[in-house]
């Protein structure tokens, strides 16, 4: 049902479906101990790798000093070298984190439905692997670590696509990965690095249908619309959010101002941070100048409308590309909206559907907004920052998915699998 | 997020969308009033939707006699007809059986999972409408009505994109239940036609990205390839059969002979329907004699490879074409195989992923085969035919899903849904 067409992309991919087919039925025993062995892997290998690390960190130097240095998309340049570099440490961390998967219930061969029909037939709907799962990704290289695991604990083989700023690092780690698997009883192939550093490789990988399962993306807003707009292969979209706290007519004004900083300040490069804030107009004198002093004190500056503008000469005026983004800095959008609907209105017009808040003590309009916002997840009194897969107690999350078909919300391990149904009898016929 | 372009198509999408979020926190007695009022609606109207049937039936007519009538892909011209023809009593029993969708459990406000987390937050994963639902189907008026009813008892706005041979009967049926659900307090807009005969309009539809959530294909496979490749609309690819019946060593042959007949020719031109036969080499002699006198009488014709063809000269020789059609006809393709693992093989090399079945005495070869096929369905002792909604239990059926993504095998209600996280706290902040 796949073309016949070759590249060193599609070899790949076809490979992994073949490792795929083998990786299916293993028990949970062997899954798991190849986990167990790409962590001892990971710590007997740690020199190879950290040397692997300094190679992509020196280019990344090299790159910056020709680029004048300062600050680029995504964070200063010392954030961009934090966030790739692999320290002992660092590796310690992951491997001690690839055991704590271990643990984790596993999802394939779970039984979702079942009964005996009437004519006698039993129905089953099991849980399976989806097969080959492409991540495409940027910068972090423990994501490849991570990405990896979780896909070989729900019995799929993983293709992985990192950034070209990590090539090195990543070719380390699958390197010591492959053999880890390979030596526990997997085919080498349950994990492979798509070969390639240009764009042209994600083209490809995007254009495998039949050979790929299923792509997630994960990474800044550009790199995921384009896999959303050029891949036949199925996509689960990540990550964007675009997230709201609403202050209500009826809120704890205390409480609104906690959640409103937690939610903004806290951690404001991470996709669940909070980029605007909503005020019903009746608590608006009370609530502005109390939240103003709260994210002044935090280091935000707040874009807002003409009532947020009154109310202090520190707010810039936000503009309508100020209610469409996703800032990932110490920046918020602020508004007053008349009432609950108006802040439901303007939510379904710019929200990304990742997260939005509530604040309100009263219980019919915290119904109202959970019926009404059509996002993943909807906070009620809570910080939008609670959106996680860890902190859903899911043990472990492949990204956040902010579609609608599949999985939405955290994905953890059942997310990454498919069902089959098994049908039993003894010479039923229609 | 979504692009400011104009076009009639899109336009109809935009007020789907915007049906869809009036329609989604209406409760269940509301949606369910409003099929019962499409019911009635249908047998009041039935005039009317006879008269504009006849529209298309003498449209049909007069082309097939332009094109010198006989047979066309998809079966013969009458048998186009009877496809197309709706009477009073066909009516009748489209409207019986959206009285019985009715009956049938809400899915949106189920609680899939639920605990309160270590730090008080209780965490709830609810089911939520879709959306906006997008049907692109061919000929059968009936579906019509079949996939805006259970679009509605979802929670969901449908978008209708039937064959341009059924436009009159469809355009009226559309307009009773648009009257109907109106009266019942819905907005109008939850059920549109796609304005537009063109394939134009389906391209614009497979476009909508972020006004439709979701297009299911239902049709030939030239079509679902179309919608798959091009659509950047999140796909549910659906139907496509190529079944596999799989006589092994340790079978049964009465039973054998028994399921054969009934997954080839029971019905040849639905998508569960078996299109090749393989048989393990070890019960050949005994077997094919047998399933050749069966599958003569019952009036099929076997393509087989040359163990096939040295049992009967009525044998036609079996290519690679064979392997891979899904005839949808009297016909089927044959194999001898020397072991289980090779029909394995063969299956996962040229089936569609639909439904495969295995007939055997033993045990651990069921155990093997049903872990091994990567299809939606795998059957043990029975007929690939069972793979169906209504068979199921499943009380209604909008499509078999043959991805692995969202929804796989016969989709009802619960597969017309996504979920919400809502998660309620008392000022939590991380």
């Amino acid at each position: 049902m796949t073309s016949s067409a070759t590249s060193p992309v599609l070899d790949t991919a076809r490979r992994a479906k073949a490792a795929a087919a083998v990786l299916a039925p293993l028990p949970r025993s062997v899954r798991d101990g190849a986990l167990l062995a790409i962590a001892d892997a990971l710590r007997a290998r740690t020199g190879e790798i950290v040397a692997a690390n300094a190679e992509d960190i020196d280019k990344a130097r090299r790159e910056m000093a020709a680029a004048g240095g300062g600050r680029r998309a995504g964070g200063s340049s010392e954030a961009l070298i934090d966030r790739l570099t692999l320290t002992p440490e660092r590796i310690e961390a992951i491997a001690a984190d690839v055991t704590k998967v271990v643990a984790l219930p596993d999802p394939v061969g779970e039984v979702l439905r079942g009964s005996t029909l009437p004519n006698g037939l039993e129905l089953r709907q099991v849980r399976v692997p989806l097969g080959v799962v492409g991540i495409i990704y940027e910068a972090r290289p423990n994501v490849t670590v991570d990405a990896a695991v979780l896909c070989l604990k729900s019995g799929n083989a993983v293709l992985l696509r990192g950034s070209s700023s990590a090539y090195a690092s990543n070719t380390a780690l699958v390197a010591v990965l492959r053999d880890a698997v390979q030596a526990a009883g997997l085919p080498a192939d349950a994990v492979q690095l798509v070969p390639g550093e240009s764009r042209d490789s994600v083209k490809e990988l995007m254009r495998a249908r039949g050979l790929v399962d299923v792509l997630i993306p994960r990474g800044g807003a550009s790199l995921i619309r384009t896999v959303v707009e050029e891949s036949t292969v199925p996509v689960i979209e990540t990550g964007v959010g675009n997230c709201h706290v609403y202050v209500d007519e009826h809120a704890d004004l205390d409480m609104a101002v906690k959640i409103l900083v937690n939610a903004k300040a806290s951690r404001p490069s991470v996709c669940n941070a909070a980029e605007t804030v909503l005020v019903h107009a009746a608590v608006a004198d009370a609530f502005l100048p109390r939240a103003l002093a709260a994210l002044a004190e935090a280091g935000v500056t707040v874009h807002g409308d003409e009532r947020w503008q009154r109310a202090s000469d520190a707010v810039l005026a936000a503009t309508e590309e100020d209610w469409a983004t996703e800032y990932l800095s110490y920046d918020i959008a602020a508004a007053v909206v008349p009432d609950l609907d108006a802040a439901v209105a303007h939510i379904r017009r710019w929200s990304s559907g990742h997260t939005e808040a509530i604040v309100t003590r009263d219980q019919s309009a915290a119904r109202r907004f959970v019926a009404l916002v059509d996002s993943t997840a909807v906070m009620v009194n809570a910080s939008t920052r609670f959106t996680d897969g860890g902190q859903f107690g899911f043990g472990a999350e492949i990204g956040i998915s902010t579609q609608k078909l599949h999985a939405r919300g955290p994905m953890g391990l059942p997310e990454l699998t498919s069902t089959k149904y098994v049908v039993t009898g003894d010479g039923h016929i229609r």
